[in-house]
Order: C-alpha cells, then structure tokens, then sequence
C-alpha cells in the first residue's frame, strides 16, 4: 500500500484533530509536517480545572514534539500560518517559510464568537487556551483579594458576583466549580468576607441549560447547580458587557467577573482558501471532508461544518475532532493506494458528559443515562482515560483524588498581569 | 506571658523569613498581618526546576492565605508596600491604604543586582519569581524551536548557545538542568538539530564556582558539570550584554539565550526607613536584628546585613531566612512579656547544597561533605522534607521519579509571550 514516493502532508493544528490524523497515518511512507502556533496539545475538556484552580496547567498540556518523538515520519513545526497558496501548493507562515504539501490537513480549531460583539472580550474572557485558564484563574482569585480589602458593601458585593454567560458544557463546568471555590475552600481563609457574600450566576439564553442532552438531564443539572448556590437564569439574553457588570433580561447586574461560555468561531481556514463557510467560520466540506474544489485538503474538528443525514450538525467536541482527523487520514491513505471510492464521514457520537461540581455530573450515552455520583465517577474515569500518558493519568487522578479528600486546590495562584496592578483595590 | 492587649504586629513578605516569624508568633496573643505582593509563598530553592521545565508551578508555591488559614490571629493582605510611616506606625499600600503596627517585620526580599548594568536585564533575566521561572522556560523552549526552523548555521549556532552568569548555587543548577534538556531530554524530537549542536557555558569571575563551598567540592562540582558537557570559564568577567550575545575576557560569544545568576539587590526597605544599608541595600541591623534608631522595626532574611563574630556576613539563603524571622518573633515575645534582655541574634549555618543535573550533587555540612550520586539523594530528600504540604512533598516526589526514570520532563510548555512572536524566527 506504499505510495511510490514519499508524499508531503501538512498538517496544521495539534489539537484532537490534527493529531488524529498524524496517528492514522503512522507506517503509511508520508512525510508529515505538523505545524502549530503553539508548541503543546491542550486537553481542552479539563481546561475549566486549570481555570478555577484544580490542576496545573501541565497536567492537561503536552509538548506535541514529545508526543510524536517516535514518528521519524513527523516533523514539528512551531508556527503561525497566515495563508495558503493553493496554487504553489504550499502553507504560508506568518515568517515567511512556506511549508509545500502534496495533502493538506486544516484542524485549526476555533476561539469565542461574541456574536457581533467583539468589544465584549476584554471584559468578559472565553476559555480555549492555557493562557486564558490561568487569565481567568487571576481574574477569579483577585476578585477574592479585592473584595477582602473592599469597605464599600456594594462594591464588595460587586467584586463577589461572579457571572457565566452559556449553559453549554463549558458554562455549566465552570459555574460548578467557581461556585466550590467560593462556598467551601475559600471559605475560612478571609477576615472580612464571608462564603455567603457571594454569588454565582449561570445564564443562559434558551429554556434550559446543556441543550445537547435530553430535558429530563437539563432539569436535573439545573437542580445540581443550583444545590451548589448557583443561581441559573434561563430564557435571559445578555444585552451589555462592561467594566462592571452585565445587563441581561432588561436587568443590570454588577459583577467583577464575567466569563463567556457563549460561543465559538471557526479559525480563518476558510479564508485562507477562499471556500465558503458557515456563519461560525466553518467550511463546508464534502461527504468525505475535502474541500469543494480542493480534493487534496480536508478540514476536520471545528474548522469544518458536517451536516449529518438526520439534518444535525456534528457537534464541536473532542471526539467527534478524532473521527474527522481520522477520517481525513484514512481519505489520503486510500487515494494514495489508487482507490477512487467515495468515502462519506458517518460520525458516531459516543455520548454527552458534564461535571457538576467535583461531587456530581450528568451522562447521557443515549442507551444509558445517569445523574449525580455515578455519573460523576464515569466522567473521571473517561477523563483519565483520554488524558496521553501514564504520568498525566497518574497526576491528575492524584490531583482529584486530593481536592476531593481536603478540599484543598492545588494551583491557586495568581500569576502573570502586573503585580502592582494586581495588589491594588479598582 | 500573654500581653495586656492585643498588639498589632506587621509582617511584610510572605518569604521563608515572613513565615517563620508568623509561625513563631502563633498563640501570642497579637493580632498579625501578613501582607506580599503576591499571593503566594515560593520555594525558591527549586524555582530553577521550573524555569527548566522539570517542575510545575504549582508544585512549588502556595497562596499564603492557605498556609495561614488555621491561624485566626493572621489577616493576609495582598498588597504592594511602598513606604513606612514610622511617625504615624503604619504600613503605607500602593494604593493608598495603610496597615498600623505596633511592631513591624521587614522581610522584603531580593531582586537580580546587574552592578551598576541595568539595561543588561532585558538581555539576561534572572530567577526570583514565579513569572522569571516561565519566562525562562519560554525562551530555552524557544530557542530550540528557531534553531530547528534556522538555516544559518551561525544563527543556527547562536540559538542553541545558552550561557548562565554567575557560578554561585543557582548558576549551577540552571547550567547542569540546561544541559541535560539540551543533550538529553530534547536529542531525539528535533529533525534539522542534534544535541551536539548545543552549547552550554557557565561564565563566573573567580577562580572557582560555588565559592561558599570548600576547595575541593568547588573542583568537583566543576568536573561534574563539564561531564554534562557544560563549558566552565572561571576568572572571566562579562563587561557586555546586548540581545545578541555577552563579552567576557575581552572575547564576544553570540547567544540567544542569556541568563543572570550573579548578584542580588535587596528591596527597597532601607529607603522607606531612611536608614543605613550596605552596597547591595540590605540594611544594617543590630545585634538583635532591629533597626537602629527603630526598636520596633525588624529587618530580616535578605532585607539585613549581618555580620557574624567571624566577619562573614550571614549568608542569603532560605535556611538563614528563615532563623532570622524566628529570631525577630522572639524578640517581640520577650519585649512583650516585659523582658528587656540583650538578645543576639546567632546564626547556625546547617550546611551548603547544590545539584548538578539529576544525578549528582555536592553537600558542605562542615562535619560532612557528600557529592556524586549519595549528595544527590541527600539534596533530594532534605527538599522533599521541607517542602510545605504532604501534596506538594508526594508531586515533586513523583516528578523527579518520573524524570529519572523516562527522561521526560513534564512542564515543557510555551505559555504568555505573543503566539505570533513565539512563533517567528528572530
């Protein structure tokens, strides 16, 4: 099944999908460049941990050089692509080096889409990069800090308002775990505040939160957060972003901290080629994940948008990034074997998982659903499984295992941002 | 022995000196602040495990908040003091608040000292934070991520050229880690370079390295490092820094990579006072370790200068750090109790440790000197001992087992700095 001569494939992007397909096509005589701008893969489902203090940050990131180190047929690249010449055929880097393909792979990922309203970002962060976990992890802690010097009780009140805006997976993993934070281990380490003063807010656009799972899993997580002392708005829009606070259902709410869970937008790839996208920046490809007039370059993960044959979109998590990566790989290694067959993506979803605080979570596999702790142990154990190499599982089981016996959070530090900045009341 | 009322004492610095003092305090009856800029302690001793990516962050601070939090006689502040009002007895905070004292522990810390060369910091960071140890981290990751992309052999050869100033504790810790990630850890994942490209030199103007340490380990622990392939220049002195490359002995050597291991500058905490210090501006303190001219006011760990009947000066490490802040605290209980005695302060030196890579060591307890592999367990165990926190004691345990047996190190990563940047050749 060796091609005749060593083709080029460039991948772009690290992530579940880019690796992916680095994996499948192990042993096939390619030569392999894997660029990205970043030198790491993120297990970006466990970033909300790092976010809110439970793990480190090298705990769900790995260097990708270390990952591939025994792929002689993969070469690491560290580097920003800005463009893609599809005539030349070749990669374009924000330095100028080109990187020449014969196939092309874009797993490039996607960042937050304020839906209009960019000038929302700085007050109000999304999370998709370990700089933005330990970014939120500052903002969170500092509002602690700030609030425990506060004398004025409105501003006190405001810097211990913490706002999440989208119910999705992500919203409700961080409103569950600010919410631990600020109950119970933070609980009897300050003076002048006290756990009740705060408050932790979840909202949400639609009728119920986790709109991928089934109703009966949305109530039950809506009860869990709220057991926690989340308070969760349901059909609430949000209108305004500011310094200050939010402004949504019509209402104001004062709050130092706001983070976004809304939304995401595809990377540039589309842009790069020239194809047409969908309103999230995402190509639609074909059945076998090319790009229209392009069989030579797939886009999988979040940059592509694949319409199932019941109408539904593949959703934009981590495994359904793997079987589009894989799929990729298994496209190019067919054609290069001369096979001409159609090979439409069928994606599989293995199921929906969510953490709700670190005592429950909600599952649903379709053939099984489960709620509160059991759930709560499938998800760790899935997690740890997922999670590359035996270290990684050994540490972040031992991570949880201790935050779960002392109540004690490891990675409570604030770090980076100015330090004269950070040591001062706004 | 407890006194009439409740005493306010201030603490500034949350360091080894800091710490010691609060915990001498305990059950006195005084109400504490404890107040740092930042709002965690770091075991600086281990900081340069960071900086060279075998250690994580969080293995080796804590929030001060969190070691206090069964102490319901510490309030922590995070604050940044910028002046001491000794007329009016308080604290003066950046942002204008003030923290009254009856009595005040000055234990401020050090910076890098650059001799009078302040621009060379840009070009050569030093290793005091938590922020220095990732900045360092990034531009060692980095530099082999350009060199591999670099066609130049010459700038090729500059960017694998890491050169550390000062061959004191930290220089060669820093030079042994540097070393073996270059030669070892990171020889198998790189295509276009290979480990013998790297080149690793330890620059110090006298005529031996680990000058506290006896002749003879001083040698060996010279010998050590060139076995790691690390090029040792004794009596060079560096006369420049610029962003390419340092000076020393009057011969230029381009590097991308330049780190400052060479002197210390103590806070500014003589200027608050307006009181004497010595060239490196630690203040000149009496016997008792309280300020002349202030009984009141203690200046401990490297905010002093003390001299010994000896005539050497009380070394700056965390060991003697830490004596001087229970010193200071006992001096306060007896004031308290009424007790008027002469109480000098008497340093005992426990010995000097230093690692060289992995595997080796070289310990000076006076009664007894250790190097080679039997150092390297004794180094390891005593900093495992006294780590903070059972946590902290299994994690670094464990990463160390890790690294010793797989040769991966585990905190590889890019983080802050621009993506952009990160990811342009220089």
């Amino acid at each position: 099944m060796q091609p005749r001569e060593r083709q080029k494939v460039v991948i772009v992007g690290g992530g579940f999908g880019g690796l992916s397909a680095a994996q499948t096509l192990a042993d096939a005589g390619l030569d392999i460049t894997l660029v990205d701008r970043r030198n790491h893969h993120l297990f970006q489902p466990l970033l909300y941990q790092v976010a809110t203090a439970q793990l480190s940050t090298s705990e769900i990131a790995w260097p990708i050089r270390q990952l591939v180190r025994k792929r002689p047929d993969v070469t690491t690249v560290l580097g920003e692509v800005t463009n893609i010449d599809t005539e030349a055929k070749q990669v374009v880097l924000a330095d100028g080096g080109t990187l020449p393909y014969d196939w092309l792979i874009l797993a490039t990922g996607a960042r937050h889409a304020y839906f209009g309203h960019d000038e929302w970002e700085q007050f109000a962060p999304g999370l998709k990069t370990l700089e933005d976990a330990t970014d939120i992890r500052r903002r969170l802690l500092l509002s602690f800090e700030r609030a425990e010097r506060e004398t004025d009780p409105e501003r006190r009140r405001a810097l211990l308002t913490f706002v999440i805006i989208g119910g999705g997976p992500t919203g409700v993993e961080l409103a569950g775990a600010i919410s631990e934070l600020a109950f119970s281990s933070l609980s009897q380490e300050f003076r002048s505040i006290h756990a009740g003063d705060a408050r932790v807010i979840l909202i949400e656009a639609a009728d119920r939160v986790l709109l991928n799972f089934k109703p009966d899993l949305s109530a039950y997580a809506k009860r869990a957060l709220e057991r926690l002392g989340v308070e969760v708005r349901l059909d609430a829009r949000v209108t305004a972003v500011d310094a200050n606070g939010v402004v949504f259902g019509g209402q104001r709410l004062d709050a130092a901290t706001i983070l976004w869970a809304a939304g995401v937008q595809a990377s540039p790839a589309a842009q790069w080629l020239g194809v047409e996208a969908d309103r999230a920046g995402r190509i639609k490809v074909l059945p076998d994940l090319s790009v229209p007039g392009h069989p030579d370059i797939f886009a999988v993960g979040d940059t592509a948008t694949i319409t199932m044959p019941d109408g539904k979109q593949v959703p934009g998590i981590g495994d359904a990034a793997k079987q589009t990566g894989r799929h990729a790989a298994n496209v190019i290694k067919a054609r290069l074997a001369g096979d001409a067959k159609e090979m439409p993506f069928r994606y599989h979803h293995a199921g929906d998982l969510a953490t709700i605080g670190k005592r429950s979570a909600v599952i649903d596999f379709g053939w099984l659903k489960l709620t509160g702790r059991p759930a709560w142990w499938v998800w760790g154990l899935a997690h740890i499984y997922f999670l590359i190499g035996v270290k990684n599982r050994i540490f972040v089981a031992l991570s949880w295992l201790w935050i779960y016996l002392s109540g004690q959070r490891a990675a409570r530090l604030i770090t980076q941002g100015d330090t004269k900045e950070n040591a001062r009341l706004r």
